[in-house]
């Protein structure tokens, strides 16, 4: 039973929603946090009430440590690991204590808009590397490097969303993900890999992570309970080298606060030591890889020619190139005119204009008659204007 | 009933924690908020699950607003006001956006030391303005400001705890107030008014807050729950001019994120709605003033000559200045052999040294027997060091 709801924020009450990154209503775990929340009733932990450990909850650090290390054999110890507050929370925290105004970071064209904002708001100069089929262009990067290299401007970080991208639904390759971590030894600067979609993996295999492959150096990784539990906790994880945790945990606004969500934190550990967390997971992959599956017979049935677009092995988003004559800005007025609202590209280039003919399209959010009526309308749209 | 309970981060088991500015573990409304999870528990709203409004959990939002104006007739609007996870993730967001490495920030001294850490932590410089018993003094204020003009550098803001301040207990008096605000006013700068602990007043009266003495102009005035509810909830709040809090509701991390613990914020709401906080607060009151009036009569009763303290109208904090003849080093080590653990004064500075005769003693944490030894203790260890 849930009370009355109404559309969360930016989704117009009515419409096709095809941009919404969210995770469906009828996906999250409602009942099962009201589960959780029945069995913690008897015995609320004080814990969960007062300001808490830095680091973060200590029972959700052991369920996360014990996890990550048997399903990839990390090795990784308490020492690095901490609870955030969201992947958003971690990624903020990362931009203010690693970089000041004016200083450079690598991000892929197309990236995760949200964290171009953030990485905005922090007056952080944007270098953008093409990306292909198996993640962002070796040679960019290198020439990339170079450029900065001789400016004497090393970049900071390079910021990579690796599974399942945000916008593309794209996967970096393990022999690009080799290639970078050497490039980032060669030239000194820290990898961020916000791997939030990887628990949503529909593939048997993927690459290991950059973390994995670096061997735990000079590699940040993010992850989130957001995508496969619920947004509204604001939860995740931050992996990293143990002196760069230590760092963060010592910051300020941590010991001011009193580590993440400690409520959240401790409510979460209860709902995963059950059991329930990586139960719902699995009935979540099956609810995902439905929902991309209707997107993509959609899409074959509903696009005219001289479009492409990705096939995602995980995740929540597609991503669309529209043929050469067809302007997404034009499609994006012609289709909200027809209730049907999508990510417009323009927005996760750091230069706009070399967004003018992509889309992303989320399955996560739209039930299946949703997704088909969308592209349906979509299909018809680009064939008026590419005709 | 609560579950096995540990102490909280910092605290030595088995010692006096005078430093420990957290609210005691038996003032925390356990039975509460269990009763507000179970009268939420047949209709889980929806809106606490997903990602939230930018500006925060819209129920939170208006009952806020509903208690600030009809306390304090601020004729502010939901433009106004936003929810903050915490005033800790409030002061983190202010920095990060209103600065940038190498900007000044005027602060009291004594300031709050975990707000210096998140000033430091952002590159900033840091000015010192002496208290008196009223507050900054103004002539040092002028001054300050002079110099900077001069050099071009103003200030980005001015941090203010203003209700019993931490670590002083200090008040800042109306007329000071009044001062400030003109200074703000021609020299252009903005007040961050830290204002977590007006809602713990145990006189009857309190100045208005500078927010409302400015007419909302340029001043940011954050509020929290940590204080009267439950630090581990993350939960606060921001007031501000209208154009500044848009500004800040549309920043990266709330869009990455989808504003402030959503799912804390609507269980909240649901708490405040009840009326379980207000009778939480006024019952709270009673205790803490109970608690305070304990440590001061400790400490007449357990102190030798040469020593003064404040005497705060509400609050955690009380600030004791040591006799000339005892560095504060060396009674926490003395101290800290009998298990007596206080705020050393020397982070409270920007520059350390002038905290060098001077403790914090917070009365919040410790029930009235530990509060009464633990003066005690400090009493006799003083008195050993001024001989």
């Amino acid at each position: 039973m849930t009370g009355p709801q109404s559309a969360p924020q930016g989704i117009v009450a009515g419409s096709i929603p095809l941009f919404a990154g969210h995770p469906a209503p009828e996906l999250l775990p409602v009942r099962g946090i009201r589960h959780a929340l029945a069995a913690w009733d008897g015995r609320l932990p004080l814990r969960a009430f007062n300001y808490g450990d830095e680091q973060g909850d200590p029972q959700l650090l052991d369920f996360l440590l014990a996890r990550l290390n048997a399903a990839e054999q990390l090795g990784i110890g308490r020492e690095n690991l901490m609870i955030v507050p969201g992947s958003a929370g971690g990624l903020a925290m990362i931009t203010r204590l690693l970089t000041k105004a004016g200083d450079t970071v690598l991000v892929d064209a197309p990236s995760y808009r949200d964290a171009l904002h953030i990485f905005r708001d922090q007056g952080l100069a944007l270098r953008a590397l093409p990306i292909d089929d198996e993640g962002p262009r070796l040679d960019a990067l290198a020439a990339e490097l170079e450029r900065l290299a001789a400016k004497q401007m090393p970049p900071r970080f390079y910021y990579v969303v690796p599974n399942f991208q945000n916008p593309s639904g794209i996967t970096v390759s393990e022999a690009r993900r080799r290639a970078i971590i050497e490039l980032s030894n060669r030239y000194d600067f820290c990898i961020v890999e916000d791997d939030v979609y990887s628990d949503l993996r529909f593939a048997d295999w993927a690459p290991p992570s950059f973390y994995a492959l670096a061997g735990g150096e000079n590699v940040l990784r993010l992850g989130s309970f957001s995508k496969t539990l619920a947004p509204g906790l604001r939860l995740g994880w931050l992996l990293g080298g143990s002196r760069q945790i230590a760092e963060f945990v010592k910051s300020g606004v941590l010991r001011m606060g009193g580590g993440a969500n400690p409520f959240n934190a401790a409510l979460v550990a209860e709902y995963c030591q059950s059991g329930a967390w990586q139960a719902h997971v699995d009935w979540l992959l099956g609810q995902y890889r439905a929902r991309r599956d209707v997107a993509l017979t959609a899409l074959a049935a509903s696009m005219p020619g001289g479009l492409s677009w990705t096939r995602p092995a995980g995740g929540y988003f597609i991503w669309l190139r529209l043929p050469d004559a067809v302007d997404v800005d034009e499609l994006e007025r012609r289709a909200q005119a027809q209730q049907v609202y999508f990510a417009n590209g323009r927005g996760f280039f750091p230069e706009p204009a070399k967004g003018a003919h992509f889309l992303r399209l989320s399955y996560s959010y739209l039930p299946p008659d949703d997704l088909r009526t969308g592209i349906a309308i979509l299909g018809s749209l680009i064939a008026q204007l590419a005709a």
